[in-house]
């Protein structure tokens, strides 16, 4: 884009905010939330794109059909929501009209049915040229599980749900002609943290909470300026498999990145891994001064690390 | 599409079907429905592709922008609900990630502005050569006003809003390089029926409803099947300006067709056209045989009507 996506989204914002809201929470989360009494709904869109966000040639159409929906559904559980719902828009080129979108449709369908997501509303239409898909996630949680992104305190501990860089790291081996390798298949076999992003909902000692899409070293700067509050990361405590590059602004990982009461950390990570079998592993603190700051082994880093640019 | 849009829509909704619902309306209407209490929730989406639903050189960015919100309001007020709230989500191509998106986000915001509907959320991307757009409409209506397209009885009248045929005349106008006719515009202007879906919403004699983008000839037969009825139009009455297939297998019109209660039809369309300026006109009368026919002055007629294929 010529205009950055965030400078972009922050104008877009900025004159829409002015309009009344509805009801809905405005543009800053992963989902808008709306009010339904006791519980919340919350919603979010997010489209992929041929050729940008997916090969044709390094996925199957059911992969795809299957990362379509977990996109989505992994910026619901990042709310602390559960994904009750879908709508799917589709343009499909001429060439994808017979067996791919039925590919793509058992792909998605699976999603559903794992989860329980019901497919309630879409589009489909020609395209002159690439596959284009829009998915709508819809969510459902008692009010008080909604976890935003800016309910960071200072003194929290940072942390993430399972591993990083896996994702990024199968993308290169894709790119360059590697596709069976294990973080190629996890790139094309995208995975949302449902269950987990519904049991820290639950969890009061969480605070802020959203999901890792453009690297922990871009996302971490959205819960900072949500919350106003500043961020120290130990680079050594990443869990990360490859280059520490891809674990930190390697995009696409679909962790989840939360704050926790420091004093209640130990025993969330535990209580997590015992009912999910997922880990949760402590990177960082928040601090008051609105900086960010990367540590290696207590000093200061001198690693750039600027966050994944999908385009 | 190599199948066409109904068959392939038809598949996806019994396979989908089959999966739990968690409190929406399954696919059917313009809108999908949940109930939030005393109000219901109304949603719906729609993709407008480059090349395939606006071309470039033909529309300015402003009208396609103020399109691909009323388009998708237009689904809204079909369900009798008033809009609250859209989704957008962008995917631009190289040469309309500047000045073109500026323009186009004037045109979305000018009709979110006219109508008090928010923007709750969106995605932007790149995309290697066509722009595509999707829209997310969230409404919200009283549950007893919501119309859908099974509420239609025997011996109701058929109507329309407004008149018919006018966008695809435009269409068929600007195919031929005439980008300035009074059709061209209002095709490249499209207005959706807000303040009427409201109003009708609000009136018990109004059984079905839905909105009119594919020609009346096609959507009626969408009222017949949910309903289980058949409809008899008589041509002569279609409220239309131009060449009679305009007007009955034309697209993109956005006007509302409904089915009213036979003895509450005058004082309905009086009303409407009273509180609103806008005309309600009986084009027929729905039937027990589940059967479509066409009337010319009251004789069954030869002219074969098939309905508006956008691909």
């Amino acid at each position: 884009m010529k205009k950055s996506e965030f400078s972009f989204i922050d104008d877009i914002a900025k004159t829409f905010g002015a309009l009344p809201h509805n009801g809905f929470e405005p543009i800053g989360d992963d989902c808008t939330v709306l009010d339904m009494g006791a519980d919340a709904l919350v919603i979010s869109t997010d489209m992929l794109v041929e050729d940008v966000h997916f090969l044709r040639g390094a996925s199957t159409a059911e992969e795809v059909g299957y990362k379509s929906l977990m996109v989505n559904l992994s910026d619901v559980a990042a709310m602390g929501a559960t994904p009750t719902a879908v709508l799917l828009s589709l343009s499909l080129s001429e060439a994808t009209q017979g067996e791919w979108v039925e590919g793509f449709m058992r792909g998605f369908y699976e999603g559903c049915k794992s989860y329980g997501v019901a497919l309630v509303g879409g589009d489909t239409t020609a395209s002159r040229d690439k596959v284009c898909i829009n998915v709508v996630a819809i969510g459902r949680a008692p009010k008080a599980n909604i976890k935003r992104r800016s309910a960071a305190k200072v003194g929290d501990v940072v942390c993430v749900t399972g591993r990083l860089g896996i994702s990024s790291k199968g993308l290169v081996d894709i790119m360059f002609g590697d596709l069976d390798t294990a973080a190629a298949k996890a790139h094309r076999r995208a995975q949302a943290r449902i269950v987990e992003g519904r049991w820290l909902g639950e969890c009061e000692a969480v605070h802020a909470m959203m999901d890792v899409s453009d690297g922990v070293a871009s996302d971490i700067k959205h819960i900072m300026e949500q919350s106003g509050v500043g961020a120290e990361i130990e680079l050594t405590k990443i869990p990360a498999d490859y280059d520490i590059r891809y674990a930190t602004t390697g995009g696409e990982d679909y962790e989840l990145l939360l704050t926790v009461a420091a004093e209640r950390f130990d025993e969330v990570a535990e209580a997590l891994y015992r009912d999910t079998g997922t880990t949760l592993t402590a990177i960082g603190v928040i601090t008051a001064d609105r900086e960010l700051r990367w540590l290696e082994n207590g000093v200061p880093s001198e690693l750039e690390l600027r966050g994944f640019t999908h385009f």
